[in-house]
């Protein structure tokens, strides 16, 4: 039984590995990161999506617990117990952005990018449909991406010369998380059942982060538009000088 | 300022007591506990439909968090602490109400009363629309209502002879929600700003404790239709002996 | 089987008609009519109070065929046809209060009373939850309550003095609806297919019926605080002058 | 302001016409269909994920109208009545997919494609969130989409040999969309004001054109996992015989 559980979490880590690679060897914003070419406008673009599907996160998790906490209290009381771990870490993301120079006073946060909303709404849509568990697919990997996550860090960290001070969603992140992740990790071991509930909870993990890879992938697509004087959304920071990436 | 908060409270207070005295004067279940003509049957009855409200409770707090975590993640971040500590309290009404002998294998739980639907869509609907604190009245009250409850719970518990480990529900929840009483008067503290919060709070407070009251005369009515063979719903009671209320 | 129909449409009336006399045999504010003891500030709260309600009618129509359209289509095109229908319908009770004379520029609508977010928040609850068919239950009694209110409006008009233009959210209604009430009546002969399903139609006609009542006797109540300048909902009516009822 | 509504048409109908030759040009499904390498297998497949889609645009096009009617019950009876017409035309999608002489004893529907929840969950997300007249962005595109799909239909038709009967949802829907889409026009000339409204409804027909082009990819490749009998989803497909696309 616990091998079985064991097969199961092996086959989770190489799903959201192999999905990682996907993302990591075709995104254009990490080999623009790798390459040194991000600027703080692109930057700054990264943090705002990020702001946007992070001000949902504690939302869609409670949602998950009120659809599922009269069948399944113990899952219940997890899904509103993360919840409320979760709420308000958007501010750290506004934090950040806002501590690279970005003048409030000319910029209101536009709306999300179509690539961004369809990650949200999917998250919506698994808190609260299909197999209760599907949720925690999410948290599986985004509690435990810091590995694929910080030498993108690093690199934008020494690109635009910020301190640690500036960077709170990702140091923050990296340490809360940690103890979420293995709550997660107990959740699942708890509540997945058997094949069908494994399954759901692993095609969610990937879609989730294949959908954050679609984001990340938008952010540079309307970088580029920026630069081409093609981006309503973005106009904004366009009137300060960027290095195009 | 201090005052000015401590007359909002001594407001609430006074409402609240008013709202207790009409329905401890007036109600007819009230008198017959008092007066020792306390059924088990009815006594059960009480129980399902605190069970079913009580299933609710978590879910409609977790609401109030995701409709306004957005806004206000102090108030949002309570929301789901509160859900999380709320969930699966109903499984104590539901304990209770079998160790009275009830034979589970020939009942199943009857849908609830329309007086308790009508509390149960009310407590989502103010934890969904209008003033966001108003879900707070609802908690204010109802945490600190076992000055109330009390004397009743005893005189259940001598005519029925129940013992403390069949009382799980309002034994745990006298010493739950001592803790929880102070949390909500702090946030109500934090989050009402002006006259019109308070109001809010205050007419969500009221309503929803006369809704529970009327609940409470409904289980009575219910009791009385049960003794004259005209209960369907709770008809399953009757093939017992009843000592009639 | 046809006779079965008849006998639950038949069990249904009673009900409604039962209930009718407990509210028009008890309601102060039936009495004040029938008496000739109406203001316009009390014509007024009790329009305001419509208004808010029946904002809600087609909304929470649509959101019954939404929970119950992939189950049921036929029930579920009935519903988001009925909705289409009640669209709007709160602008003829906004028209009728502002065409008594209101003052639209000094005074904004207040926030509904708290019996009317009783009966708002009934009527979601039954679109969503339990048996599928409940929110035929208030769509029978309200679209066929004309002969209940019909001698209560003429009563209004005649102390007020309103032309029928003044009056087209009844007027109006009496001659929709009586088209939609067929339909509800032919949807009920379709839907309800055991004794569960009439029963709990019956409830919700009487719980919404009951509530509405409710209503309609917390207007009486809040124009007496008015009168007695309490009400800090009404204050604004309050310069003008006024019959006391 | 006519020239201007023009121009605002004249670049949705751009962006669709773009969007759909990005998805027919690098469609692996559609070239199978050109080729005449469909089978019975991937027709199933597609009809499937179609049925799914379909069995939630009545009831996403209705939360549109209950989260808008409020402020603008011309656009909220729009939705409303928009979602009656759409009611139920899954069946016609099921109805095909039987008619090919699956054995619906020996089948269960399998839960959708994460791609096809993902067009679900976006469209549930854009009818409650955002500008209110998103919806229309999908409806424009979806109701007048038949020049693109029709020589496809044809394909699959002569491929497969399948008469008009067997086709309810695009025969049917190719004649029931023709009004509807002139009624989308409508709204959108009635409800769109400015140019925010038209980006937003803009970005909303692009979004979810390329996400249905995204689910018909993903039933190609899950066809391919079939094939390699790699596909848990549709495995009950595999005993028949099948032509590899």
């Amino acid at each position: 039984m616990t091998a079985s559980v064991d097969t199961n979490f092996a086959m989770l880590d190489d799903i959201i590995e192999s999905t990682w690679n996907e993302i990591l060897t075709t995104s254009e914003l990490v080999t623009a990161i790798k390459a040194g070419r991000i600027s703080k406008e692109l930057y700054v673009m990264y943090m705002i999506e990020t702001y946007h599907y992070t001000s949902h996160n504690a939302r869609n998790q409670a949602l998950a617990g009120v659809t599922h906490a009269a069948g399944n209290p113990v899952y219940g009381k997890f899904c509103f117990h993360h919840a409320a771990g979760e709420t308000g870490h958007e501010k750290m993301a506004l934090h950040d952005l806002l501590s690279t120079g970005m003048d409030q006073s000319s910029f209101a946060i536009p709306e999300p990018l179509p690539a961004t909303e369809t990650l949200i709404g999917y998250l919506y849509w698994i808190s609260m449909q299909g197999n209760p568990y599907r949720r925690l697919g999410y948290s599986y990997w985004a509690e435990s991406s810091y590995q694929y996550i910080n030498p993108l860090v690093r690199g934008v960290k020494d690109s635009l010369g910020l301190a640690d001070s500036q960077l709170t969603f990702f140091v923050a992140h990296s340490e809360i998380d940690d103890d979420h992740a293995k709550e997660v990790r107990l959740m699942l071991e708890r509540t997945c059942k058997n094949d069908a509930d494994w399954r759901a909870v692993a095609e969610a993990a990937q879609t989730s982060l294949r959908l954050t890879g679609r984001m990340i992938e938008a952010v540079f697509d309307e970088y580029q538009h920026l630069m081409n004087d093609k981006s309503w959304r973005y106009a904004a920071l366009r009137p300060a000088t960027c290095v195009s990436a």
